[in-house]
């Protein structure tokens, strides 16, 4: 099993916007994707859809961990085959005057290209988290920055 | 052992342009820091340097392999303790246009909170590559992307 590992850190002396911002309908798709729907609560459902060059694409996330200020884990039940029964859980932690986040995304069966590929989106997407709580506005898909050839 | 994966891909034909970026000291000093002296055949060792909170801190590499727009492999010989003895190699390929990069930082001993903070530090400095081949200029350290209070 392989793992994607990530460290951002938000302004805020406060979790609770970057909290919001990964249990809310509104604040995921004030970062990830501007298309997302379902229920966010603990053992409910999360989708995320993007379009594609191939048309629409997306995951489905099982929401396993909400914490308030502390902790949210997804488990993967619907998406690239690849990412089926992989976890998703962002950590939060407080120092003066920053929130931290530590994102992994783990159970990657094989390091496959697909995985490095994600592992550079994730990267983007969490600066894009962190822009929406600093400054009120993110990144999400369709807007999303493009890393290369596969988007 | 655990390792950081990333994928860019820079629109260009050639992976002249890449090339240069990963094996010249005014390539390097492009999008990674401008502070890059050394020598960069292989067998060589390049010194990146960076102005941090605490003083003058970075890498020596040591060149490993630099095959002309296929591939480069650099081993730590010095810098932080948790980075002595790992690899970074950039595996380039052509597609359509593209030039694709798969980077890997290789043989970490584990998954500490370090590894998570460089693992998105290295997708914003291969964002800065990419940028740096696509329009000329990057965003090497001092002007680097922060992504968190570690800088």
């Amino acid at each position: 099993m392989v793992d994607i590992l990530h460290r951002v850190a938000v302004r805020s002396a406060s979790p609770d916007g970057v909290y919001a911002a990964l249990t809310t309908l509104d604040g995921l798709a004030g970062w990830w994707t501007q298309d997302t729907t379902g229920d966010v609560a603990p053992g409910g459902v999360i989708r995320f859809r993007f379009e594609t060059a191939n048309g629409p694409d997306g995951f489905d996330m099982l929401v396993k961990e909400a914490v308030p200020g502390q902790r949210v884990l997804w488990e993967v039940v619907d998406g690239p085959a690849e990412w089926i029964g992989t976890h998703v859980g962002f950590d939060l932690a407080q120092s003066d005057g920053w929130t931290e986040v530590l994102f992994r995304h783990l159970g990657w069966a094989e390091p496959v290209e697909f995985m490095h590929h994600c592992s550079t989106k994730w990267a983007v997407f969490l600066m894009s988290l962190k822009e929406l709580v600093e400054t009120g506005a993110g990144r999400p898909a369709p807007r999303d920055v493009k890393i290369d050839n596969w988007n």
